[in-house]
């Protein structure tokens, strides 16, 4: 980060009437943009969400509320802009970015991004999610995704995703990455019963067995335990911060990408934003093994991006505090 | 509230295409604000935050980081446009009202509501900070511009306060009406040490011994600690409950007005929506002794009502999400 300008950026928040710090994250937000984009005042009008779309063969276990149809169902609801991610992201003036990386079903939309590396993983409580190479390419697809957006001109991105069955892979990526163990890090995902809960466990147990990763390898464990819109949303994270842009982290799923990239590239958390503390309940345990945390504690637990996109209206308000508060000397306040 | 309209939201919010509860406390919210105001999907659009600014005589103990001049001094920035109520205002589409119901100072602009009760509240250390006919007048203050407001059209509003000191008043309230001890409920306020922050304890202590409370009377709690501006939002709080609007609490000072109005009327809960968890350290008790859980955790102490105001942006995702969402049906996803 540019220490410069967060130091411009600093003495302009202690300039402004208010006692120094009182804005809490919205002051640390404004100095980290500063401290990202090399700006003390960079410009964050630009914003999108970007949706990683993929299908998952554990769904076969039965470790869902919803069919795996749903996902391509989902995929054009949010072409058609009719999804929660859409009405949050009109409102916070958004681009909406949908993205199939692995989808199990043909899909053609003219707003749609076609980058499917397969048809969805393999039952990882048999066998590996994907290959190495599968893995790579599905990161790669993000990371090419967001190079071309900043060069067109976005400056923040939002992560999003949809895929029926994948909080199953977060979950085991938060295990064998976070050290939690299954009862802490394995929750009840769009909503399944305590039975369900308890054969999801067992499921991420077999997983684990049947995968044996190498834990201070995060791409194999991202190979091996999956998804393809995880690896698609690593990408979008390190292409982020590889080219100065804001990353604003929504939910679960999104955070098992956030802590696949804190452990591919630590320096890429400096370019995170934790935005909402999902209901999920190993969310908690994820974010403190990145070491972010969240601004909305709404009980929220949909994933697309909705979080992540609600909490654009924060770095909005960061940016107009800056612009637009008066000064001590300004406003002829007394200074404490 | 209304439980047929709140029925109604409930049937719209499980209609559309997400997990039934999956957008948490925007969910709750959309239902909360259609029992509030008897309709399904009300326009929540006329939103505006009331500042009340009042000065208190404690200050001459020495509890505060600034002195009490400012007071007036941020009162003519608010009417001017630069503090960060203002800012954030403005992104929120948001009216600012400022109300001088106790300044210790003569102000004059043609935008100040001036309904000053009295010049600042007497030192709570030696005797009581106001009469109850004071304490009464400055309640029907609030009540009585929440009655104008809503007849022009608002329907949400955001307590907002200013008064050099008032974390002292609100921290004795607390103590007074929610049972926690002096060293839960007395914070730093706007930044002071912790040798200052053991003398402002001992201040309230002693405010607490000069004036003997009747702790079931919650007017005389307000009355004896004061302070006006406080007594000011409680009026804003049953005026909005009593016009049947939405009332968005910002932090430790609007909520002790909160905690003094749901002794006064326990049904005014019902109107109220927390915005966020202020940094001072007792407002989680006080949230807590109200029955309220906030949505925003950002660290932020500053008052003025720019929590609230931040959270407009929920109120306005949740209308959004009622109108705009797509349906299970409409958009052809399968329910889970």
């Amino acid at each position: 980060l540019d220490s410069v300008a967060m130091e411009a950026a600093q003495a302009r928040l202690d300039s402004l009437t208010k006692p120094p710090g009182s804005l809490g994250k919205l002051e640390t937000v404004a100095k980290q943009a500063a401290g990202i984009t090399g700006e003390a005042m960079p410009d964050l009008s630009r914003k999108a969400v970007v949706v990683m779309a993929g299908d998952h063969g554990v769904c076969e276990e039965g470790v869902s509320a919803f069919p795996p149809e749903v996902t391509p169902q989902m995929v054009l609801n949010f072409l058609n802009g009719g999804a929660a991610v859409n009405v949050l992201a009109r409102q916070a003036g958004a681009d909406v970015v949908c993205v199939d990386v692995g989808v199990n079903a043909k899909l053609e939309h003219p707003k749609l991004v076609s980058r499917k590396i397969r048809y969805g993983t393999a039952n990882i409580a048999r066998e590996a999610a994907m290959s190495r190479a599968e893995a790579t390419a599905a990161v790669r697809v993000g990371y090419e995704i967001v190079s071309e957006m900043v060069a067109k001109g976005t400056r923040v991105f939002a992560t999003g995703e949809m895929g029926i069955g994948n909080t199953t892979p977060s979950a085991a990526i938060l295990i064998a990455l976070g050290g939690l163990s299954p009862e802490q890090a394995v929750g009840r995902g769009t909503g399944i019963d305590d039975a369900r809960l308890r054969h999801k466990r067992g499921v991420i147990e077999r997983a684990l067995q049947a995968n044996e990763v190498d834990q201070d390898d995060a791409l194999d464990v991202l190979a091996k335990l999956g998804g393809l819109e995880i690896a698609g949303l690593v990408g979008v994270i390190l292409g982020a911060a590889a080219h100065r842009a804001l990353v604003v982290i929504d939910g679960f799923i999104s955070s098992a990408a956030a802590l696949v990239a804190s452990r591919m590239a630590p320096l890429s958390v400096s370019y995170m934003i934790a935005s909402h503390m999902s209901l999920e309940q190993g969310h908690h345990g994820m974010l403190e093994a990145i070491g972010l945390s969240p601004m909305i504690h709404m009980d929220m637990r949909l994933g697309e991006g909705t979080g992540a996109v609600l909490s654009f209206h924060f770095l909005d308000a960061a940016s107009n505090i800056m612009r637009e508060m008066a000064t001590f000397e300004s406003a002829g306040v007394t200074q404490g």
